[in-house]
């Protein structure tokens, strides 16, 4: 164990990205935290830009500070479009990300030939069920295609039927990275469009929206953007495709004239059409306090901290954990996959719980999945050598055992 | 002058909700705030739940905070429901009033006969917006029936076709209470469904849901209720149409069994059906205590002191600027009327703007309104005094007139 804590000395002292673990309020108890693939922590910048909304803005300038405020979910958008490979005026923060998922999903099926809707078996729960709705709605069903997907697997599930492929940029479970370039040209070739859920990918993995020519886009703000829980999500929709897509909920903040009060709802003919009513401003800007610390970083300096981490993890995982029923899921190559490694067990939600009483804080996924998720902002190598050095003591002698098997946590 | 300050004095002497006004921060200008009806200010209480959620709950227990997080939305809608004559199972906080009401009216037309929807024409636009939406997608279309309508009013667009009635209980514009029951009961007469939007009574005027036999109600906190800037919307649901009723935007936070992350959506039994996403926590704390305020205050005892303003002051504007241009809209009498009062003036926008200048912050909506709000818990009779010298004062001398006359405001 020595051995592996110099090892990680030796990294952390070379990490250009370690300042930033100062920048994150600090828990009062010493845990090693690697949920920040859940709910990211909160960032000093983030308690001060809260506590500025309520202190200054709201108590002193009361409803006239709507006069900012209501630049919130643009600006916000712009700031995180950079990260996301976009153009400022392609991104907005808005509603959830179900909700926007549900918005972008039934416009993109208004106007394209296709009614049914690719998904692969394991993307996020509500984007499937989202996704099913939105094909039902258009009078076409949703086509399952297996778990991270190949391209090849992607195109031999699509033929003219086909309106919209959906997939997540990173997957909740594997980790695995979409070869998101190949399968929304295999998408566009059969009049297809493609609608990216980001939310394990926005602020640590370089995403290029605009560069692979994706269609649309969405994804939450409080993971490795650290924005606090349940920050609204963001969407993103391609300059070209803004005046063609309408929103199924028309709202005031999505209308050409929102202070006219007409009483017909014209969509504006920018990103705005896809807002609705009236953003949660203490968590918007919350989110944005958080993706401008990601950005202040940078993208690809993340990205080259985070394939360090994952990369290393995965070796030492088999190294150390190999002969104790833990075996690495998805792909072992770092520039393969996002930011989290999923180690399956026939014991995971177990070894979670006791992993967690020994301070080093990571998730369950059913059914025998613990999730390690490395914010490279948040996260030093020690880190890990920690969790692998608690891991390996625990299922040793097999401490977990002591807790009961039943999984009830939260993504 | 002096006789309308003593007369003030004198009631806010005497009004035993007069303590309330300490609770919340104070501008570091001196202004009468009237636009509680649109931003109610920011109490102590709602700081110090943000606080302690960022610096407690967020930073130290990080994602094991989710635990108790996870209630939230339900435990709000407890809170809130003896404000809305409701029982705690039947209401939730969740998404914003105009993605609530979308989700509610398009789940009632799954399930009646009739298509069209019955609105009136001064109803928020956002609502009017989503209604003709919900009735388009349904194969009907909206009807429109006269502004602040009566039951008879209501009574006449009514027949077979209609399957949703949706008004606001209170109206955004003149503040005219609707004869809820009245309209209940004849919609039901047609076999319709009925969606009051309470926004501009939730917090000051007892809502009646379950004794008038409401089906429906949306609503927003962040009004009388002093939530904050866009915190998050309720929705209330009859407990009879709870597994009727199937939301059109299926998320995992409605699903029967949310941590299954089962492959097909099943609505969960009860209110939490018509969840969607994980909702901003930050936001959502400061509702709550937002809706414990008022809670604590008595809802009968701040009705009260809303009709003793509002009685007051439509005497005080026909008394005072009757001759200079001004017109009460609406009903004189304060118990048919919400807690702010809308006064007509041919310049009306650069009055508001004239107000503002002179600290008196009051809200304009379009053509020629004015809209003085009364939040029984934060304004004393002493502002209606000085709302009405200063407005007084204002018109007598043409002082508005150095304003320009462009609209640019937010509800």
């Amino acid at each position: 164990m020595r051995h592996l804590r110099r090892q990680a000395e030796a990294r952390d002292a070379a990490d250009p990205l370690a300042p930033f673990r100062a920048r994150f309020l600090r828990p009062d108890r010493d845990v090693v935290y690697l949920d920040g693939n859940s709910l990211g922590p909160p960032s000093g910048e983030v308690l001060d830009a809260v506590l500025a909304t309520i202190r200054r803005d709201w108590r002193t300038r009361l409803v006239e500070a709507w006069s900012e405020w209501i630049d919130l979910p643009l600006r916000a958008g712009g700031l995180l479009a950079p990260l996301l490979g976009a153009d400022p005026a392609e991104v907005a923060l808005a509603d959830q990300t179900t909700v926007n998922l549900y918005k972008l999903a039934t416009a993109a099926l208004e106007v394209t030939d296709g009614r049914d809707v690719v998904t692969d078996a394991d993307n996020f729960p509500s984007d499937r069920y989202v996704l099913d709705a939105a094909a039902r709605r258009a009078g076409g069903r949703l086509r399952i295609v297996p778990s991270d997907p190949s391209p090849d697997d992607v195109a031999a599930a699509l033929d003219g039927e086909v309106g919209l492929v959906s997939l997540s940029w990173v997957s909740y479970r594997s980790g695995a990275l979409a070869d998101a370039a190949a399968i929304t040209a295999a998408a566009h070739d059969v009049g297809a469009l493609v609608l990216w859920d980001c939310s394990h990918a926005a602020g640590v993995v370089p995403v290029d929206l605009d560069g692979i020519g994706a269609d649309l886009a969405v994804g939450c703000t409080y993971k490795y953007l650290n924005g606090g829980p349940g920050a609204p999500a963001f969407l993103y929709v391609r300059a070209d495709l803004h005046e063609r897509l309408v929103s199924p909920i028309p709202g005031w903040w999505g209308h050409a004239s929102m202070f006219s009060f007409a009483p017909d709802y014209v969509p504006a003919p920018d990103i705005r059409r896809f807002l609705v009513g009236t953003p949660p401003i203490l968590s918007l800007v919350a989110a944005i306090a958080g993706i401008e610390l990601v950005a202040e970083a940078g993208i690809e300096a993340i990205r080259r901290k985070s394939m360090a981490m994952t990369g290393w993890f995965v070796e030492l995982v088999e190294t150390h954990l190999g002969d104790l029923g833990a075996r690495v899921v998805g792909p072992r190559d770092p520039s393969r996959r996002g930011s989290h490694v999923a180690v399956a067990h026939p014991e995971a939600w177990q070894l979670t719980q006791a992993l967690r009483d020994e301070g080093v804080i990571v998730d369950f996924r059913t059914p025998e999945l613990v999730r390690f998720g490395f914010s490279p902002l948040v996260n030093s190598f020690a880190d890990l050598a920690r969790a692998i050095e608690t891991t390996e003591s625990i299922l040793r002698d097999g401490r977990h055992r002591r807790h009961p098997r039943q999984p009830t946590t939260v993504t």
